[in-house]
């Protein structure tokens, strides 16, 4: 056959194989299963003083009437073509109440958490449990439970929102349902959760025999306790970073199985080791100030700062202050699915760029 | 304030946001949180007839050297934006050798199974273990195991490759690698795993105690076996249907934290009762003909014949003579993430087109 | 104080804690707490000829109705003071069934297992499943499951009863009841279990996502599949010993809570290595002949032979043909409870004196 | 065959039985397998005023040197033949340490828990780890861990010791191992565990995904921490009793498989609903006074009471004061066996006795 008849053949081949929905994986092998992951997110910073401005002019602007449920404004990574996600796999936000407003029930099988930046007064109902919410505290909304955000205070608050939403939405899993009536639930207890999960290694009898919902039962984890646990694992464990994870107090897992909360307390006085896991994760910045390297990219960051990591990206961080970096990661899913690894890298990232200030 | 003013104001305030790589929440709520799952997947069908001859033509003018690593023809679902994949989280393909050929060593976190539609005399090596491969059998090649195939046939084979491979790279997870020298790799043993696991409920002493790879470490499930079983299930239950899931014989879970099989044996004598669930599948027609009913639309098939089943979607079948449909699902990783719902329809599907024959 | 005032104030020190029902530690502690178990079961042998010979007198003279539900000769390890107990923690015993008898239908918290050694035509309904029972044939009636035994044969069956009772008398958790009218149960099925799950890693469709009863739900071990599966191991392994563990087909754990069940085929050539492990066995030899040394003492067995080991004694054995050996453990126990160790001996056990003959 | 022919051929088929280290069950049937469990455990109290008498005699004439490791008594019940247990399953004792005394370093299989009644300055150092105890704290000494109790007090301190040592026993399971050259540890690090897992919810980041030592790897539980849990549980539940389990933080599991600890809250005002369970008890009175019903025997109790409940036994409460039960139980043995069942009667005991004040 000459080589010419065999083109002509093999482009008729190729025209038969697009025309029945078909694909040939030679082609692009290499780009489907690249050696190591090759992600669409970048890393990213987005700065307090934006999200803060932009955040309070929503409010000034934006009803939550005209604005849907919920007075949100999400970091759009500007790898991922568009989409409103800080990552491949995690949602972050800012979320802004002003005084006296009430954001309505409703629920979804996306996991949502809230970690509070500033303000106060505000309490999240989660089926029927209104939650107090203060700086530094974490309250979660998990799956499929009934959450309305309530303000009965004179100041706005803002939050950090975490949502496993690209994950459920790549799963095709997401089912959502306004409270009825749209009204707010009725609030049967306060704080009720943190009575019921009283205290460390302390569960009400009974409940160790018992299956869980899947998600942790204890819904709000309070700035003073963790600040606690962070100063005591430091003194354990010596500088420069102690890091603590949000668990369900009745198996030890992560709060949710789509998503975990993490706190890490750098101190100064150099930078922490490089390493790299599979995953993504998105950080605030909640206290301190100091920088991180990602892939070779030096960010500086702030008090409210936040920032996406992506998958099997080289990071490590310096702090110039005593700082709290709080954690939204997909941990649990990569584990769960026998797709975790981590490696330390064996010697510092070289820094060769710096993302502008 | 002039509703003009107010207007100008929100426009400068949406052209702020867009510019800091942020996204308002609240206009594209609803589209991001529908009630129930909108997968972009479509229900689909691939006939046999053409998958067939169109590997068969691969057969005659691609080498595998040519060609990469393998001979692979993927489904592309047309819902998926020219993605080569079955569905929005599964891989669904025809892989043809031609006799005496050899497909390299490779590994990858994506874990496959290969379904044999056609041919004989051919061995997939399984880090080490050479599993003979017969029309009716499944062969696992898990997660970052060593895997290539080798004819040792007068004859070509086909088969049916189904990889988690989309569910992977959501969650940018995929690594890769080439069997160091692209040699095959030395065959330590012939169908090993099927010695190590030698019968139902029975297990090497000691087994049972220990933690296993996360996968079936049973790489091969022989139609024979699977032939009888379905009979048993089919004698006890009764019809129209009956099902088997392969599953790990250590643990008793699915082969893959990611993915499940399933083989379907239906009688004649009218259609299943109609269920969704969150999770998409791919089904391969083994033997027999029949039709499915997916979200209204009737899809015939026949032997060889494989069909895209988006997640939520209603699906019924009805045998005209009997069948067997071995299935790839997700439903693992749903079940795993907390997000897996079912429901029976209370009501015969409404037939309201066909795919076109 | 002198020697004698002293000796005087003990004295009364010691008389007075006996008269509060309380007991000092210190004259007992290493009696109490020795290096390693000091078990009071000792290492012993039935022979097969001795229990043959009187099951069939007990046969003759004891009508089940006289005797109580069953007609079980129990092995009564010298070591227990009397108790009916082949070791600490295990029961075994001989069970006869004449032709046409019936034993009625009642339910226990033990577990039992049945493995038969000669006869047939015999079958044990379990909570309404009629499971046929043949020589090699293991059939499981787990706690609380009823049970009744029944023949419809000519000739009279000799089985293994093999029961966790110990164990759950020292916990103080039996009970039992009769079933209703102490009638028979109806028979629902006729080996269902073996239908329902059908064959080496196949479990119908949604097994693997649901909570199972704590037990095997396969109630009928086949001995063609035993064998066939022992010969597979001992192919892959190499002799001198292939082991084999009966496990629940849905989690790959034991057949139940509280009691493994193994078989262990034996070629001749020599002794196996010596090893020890915490908790106690019970060895029926159903096939050849061969000699187990066990702390020492040489114990020659044949078919239908019975030995009881106890907890950390050291165990080998030889075979003098080929030989299977069934066993029942309380391995499950142990390392529930985090309790179970094993060790290999480096050097062979010699062999200081032998049972008789 | 004549009656009496009979007898003697039954005679001497029970006399050849017997000869052969066999029973015939069907005479010992009923007794063996009763309809519910007839433990030998009694219930009985201990006086803490005795208790406390003894213990100091004990710490007066008998030096730890003379006395072994360790200067305990043991609560020995009556039913229990002798016996140095408080139940069948479940070692209860108090312990006497003098100013300034030091108890050797061994450790053993049996897991072991420490619960504080009077004095201060004492620590038990668990591998390395010098817990420091106070009244109302729990310390755990699980299974095989290094331990050795040290005052630096110039109090004498006395605390109740709980063991599952009689189950341990009744597995042959026992292993114990003096400390090399019988001499204290060195001490690593004083209240580490309770640095390393130091929050409610909140463990080391990465722990969630590792297996555990199957024991609690927090040590102690401190009296203000379980004080504030029991208030904010009754706060919750509201009275008359609310009952919390010290678990593990890292899987909210019982602090060990063989033994859960627990505290009980009650309230004035009122019997608590009457119940039994299987599985048995000791009770410590840690402050309070009031009354148990166990079995119909009235049991009046005042602080540093101790109380055995057996197996089954229908049990109530009523306190006079507010007060604080202590607990130790076997429920995680009968939970993991499948052997666990819970009651509650639907009368109030009748009280027909009452036990000697």
């Amino acid at each position: 056959m000459t080589q010419t008849s065999e083109q002509t053949r093999l482009d008729q081949f190729y025209a038969d194989v697009a025309g029945y929905d078909l694909k040939p994986l030679w082609p692009i092998a290499q780009e489907l299963m690249p050696l190591e992951p090759k992600p669409k997110t970048v890393p990213w910073l987005w700065r307090w003083k934006t999200l803060r401005e932009l955040a309070e002019r929503s409010g000034e602007l934006i009803t939550i009437d005209r604005g849907g449920d919920r007075r949100v404004l999400s970091l759009a990574n500007p790898g991922l073509d568009g989409a409103p996600y800080a990552t491949s796999t995690l949602w972050g936000a800012v979320q802004y109440l002003n005084p006296g407003e009430h954001a309505a029930a409703h629920r979804h099988t996306p996991g949502a958490i809230r970690f509070v930046l500033e303000g106060d007064g505000v309490y999240t109902t989660v089926n029927g449990d209104a939650c107090d919410m203060h700086p530094g505290d974490l309250i979660l909304t998990p799956n499929w439970n009934w959450h309305d955000h309530n303000s009965s205070s004179e100041r706005s608050m803002i939050w950090f929102d975490g949502l496993d939403m690209p994950t459920v939405n790549a799963l095709d899993a997401i089912f959502f349902e306004q409270y009825p009536d749209e009204l707010l639930q009725p609030v049967e207890a306060r704080n009720r959760s943190e009575r019921r999960f009283p205290g460390k290694g302390l569960l009400p009898a009974g409940a160790s025999a018992q299956p869980g919902p899947g998600h942790s039962p204890l819904l709000a984890y309070r700035w003073a306790d963790t600040d606690a646990a962070l100063e005591a694992l430091l003194e354990d464990r010596g500088g420069p970073i102690a890091s603590l994870e949000f668990t369900d107090p009745t198996t030890g897992r992560p709060v949710m199985p789509t998503m975990a909360c993490e706190m890490h307390r750098l101190t100064p006085g150099g930078r922490t080791v490089a390493h790299r896991k599979v995953g993504s994760s998105v950080l605030v910045v909640y206290r301190g100030s100091g920088a991180s390297v990602i892939n070779g990219t030096r960010f500086e960051w702030g008090p409210g700062d936040m920032l996406a990591v992506p998958s099997w990206a080289a990071v490590d961080h310096e702090a110039a202050e005593p700082s709290d970096l709080f954690a939204i990661t997909d941990a649990p899913v990569l584990k769960a699915l026998g797709l975790y690894r981590e490696a330390t890298l064996e010697q510092p990232q070289e820094v060769t760029s710096s993302f502008p200030g």
